[in-house]
């Protein structure tokens, strides 16, 4: 299984997905405010990705801080979760595993616990939220095996697979445990511009486990749906609304009306991490806005006119009317989600 | 006005888009087979130009021929033409062109012109062609200038501009025309992968008029139809069947499905000699298939992993239920365009 984020006992590596799929160079990581920036600069990209990367960050942060006193400890931590949680607005799953380790860091300081003491625990938890991210995406790979067809192709955008979480992935989990399953599954990934994570990513690590995988631009997956080609898609999520309202990668609320209009069942694969019940409603979900450079440059090459004005939203909200099911580590929500969604997350409890 | 193609007296020039916007290189042809090539390698597109390069391609071609006797010269002109009507498969200009021509050398042969004489008249068809196309385009966007709003802003696709044509552009000589009517348009243009026409071409065409443009990756239309910004759709075209069915630029169907998803009008700009009567719905069209390494290699650059699988369906088609009115020179066409577009095409005569 490909290694996306992975803790040394001392240190954090990560596999550079920026140099994908060209160089498979893998990062090793000391400070939490080099991990900040790899979260930044997208060195690890991916909701769960970035969530297991931040505990990492966070029990890294921790580590670093080498006095004894709670008051010095608790105000390096809150400055260490501060800079992990400015890194990227969308993916709840930042923020969810930020919270994860600040409960965490109450519950050693209200047991007297030493500073020491509670770093420890720290990368204990941060251990264990990698752990539970491969085994809640081999669950939820599971359910959604059961929904895809026995046969035929299934659409893709962005990755939402063992890159984009801590191991096996969440949208290919689904294709992954489909085929382990005995489906015969084929794979059309859009290359998903402007970062295209589809055609660097997706196809990569589909190749490495001969999943029989198709390239296609954004702009094709309309033609194929019109053909009869594609039996359904499978996207990953990047937060998702108490009333199903997802935000993924920009691109995937067009691949949900073209579904819609295509009567292709429309599937979101995430773990519940994912699953941000605090909001209403997708419109509440801020979107991250990312350098111009991204869409007038590839690979340092200019491929637009100087001074061209750019809009370059990084996600966007698709409502729940378009989704066909959600598909979680705690079974499949189905519409109507503000209840479906509930009923999941609290069988946590 | 950009001069795309141009007929010198003994040569034709082009402007070479391929390497557009970084370089502005015109290109000097003397043997129509090195417009073939021109065509099928790109360097000049846009079904009305590759239309008028076509004629001046069989122009050259009729220079070419040294000898005086009609049935070398017919043998040869055959030669000439079955060429150049190899290039490309879907843009019917190409293939309404050399009819074109065509009927000049029966029509000369008929009247016992010379060899030498056909020639000439075949240099003033083609010039003729190539004003003609410019003409229809102004007086297209005339007509469809009418059906934009007096403020907003348009989303365009892929570039059907000045440089798709002999001048000034179908869908942005529609855009062009609203603004010298004095409205305020502004600009959105789809990057349109593989070639990135839009990121290339229209930006920079765009740019030089002084009209305000923004330039977006393809999968982010959707996003900003939800968002209310789009006021309209206006697309170029590459063959429309005699039901109003129109073959364009891959990607232009999705954008189909989500302006009517969004209730935006949905327009398609092209002159009537892009209209094929001839063949009674798109199912008919062939659509053609272009290299792999067209996704696979961006700007010279790989971004797929090597042995990946690729699509590259170069154009989709847009079935007539999607499209809100076709614009030509002749008038503006609404369905049922089964007999709209009989009805402007028999005005003709």
């Amino acid at each position: 299984m490909i290694k996306t984020v992975e803790w040394t006992g001392d240190s954090v590596v990560m596999i550079d997905q920026r140099l994908l799929p060209e160089e498979e160079v893998y990062r090793r990581y000391d400070d939490y405010r080099d991990v900040a920036a790899a979260i930044r600069n997208m060195t690890v990209r991916g909701a769960p990705a970035i969530g297991v990367a931040a505990a990492f960050g966070v029990a890294l942060g921790a580590r670093q801080y080498k006095g004894e006193d709670w008051n010095g400890y608790e105000a390096h931590m809150s400055k260490v979760c501060d800079e992990l949680a400015t890194t990227r607005p969308t993916a709840v799953n930042l923020f969810w595993a930020i919270e994860q380790m600040k409960a965490v860091l109450a519950e050693a300081r209200q047991q007297k616990l030493t500073p020491w003491q509670a770093t420890e625990l720290l990368v204990e938890r941060a251990k264990q939220i990698h752990a539970s991210d491969i085994e809640a995406n081999e669950r939820l790979g599971r359910y959604g095996a059961e929904l895809l067809p026995a046969k035929g192709i299934v659409l893709t955008h962005c990755n939402a697979g063992a890159l984009a979480t801590a191991g096996y992935g969440t949208a290919l989990g689904v294709i992954r445990a489909a085929i382990a399953a005995g489906k015969q599954i084929q794979v059309y990934a859009d290359e998903t511009r402007p970062l295209l994570q589809g055609a660097r990513l997706t196809c990569w690590e589909l190749q490495k486990d001969n999943i029989p995988v198709t390239l296609i631009t954004d702009n094709m997956s309309g033609y194929f749906m019109k053909q009869g080609l594609i039996k359904a898609v499978v996207v990953g999520a990047d937060r998702i609304a108490a009333n199903g309202d997802v935000a993924n990668k920009i691109g995937t609320y067009m691949l949900a009306v073209l579904a819609q209009a295509h009567s292709i069942p429309f599937y979101v694969a995430a773990p519940t991490s994912t699953c941000d019940l605090s909001i209403p409603s997708g419109e509440h979900i801020p979107i991250e806005r990312r350098a111009n450079e991204e869409v007038t440059e590839l690979a340092g090459r200019r491929i637009a006119p100087q001074g061209v004005a750019v809009a370059n939203p990084a996600f966007d909200v698709t409502p729940n009317e378009y989704i066909t099911a959600i598909i979680t580590e705690k079974g499949v929500a189905f519409a109507p989600y503000i209840e479906s969604l509930k009923r999941l997350l609290q069988g946590e409890n």
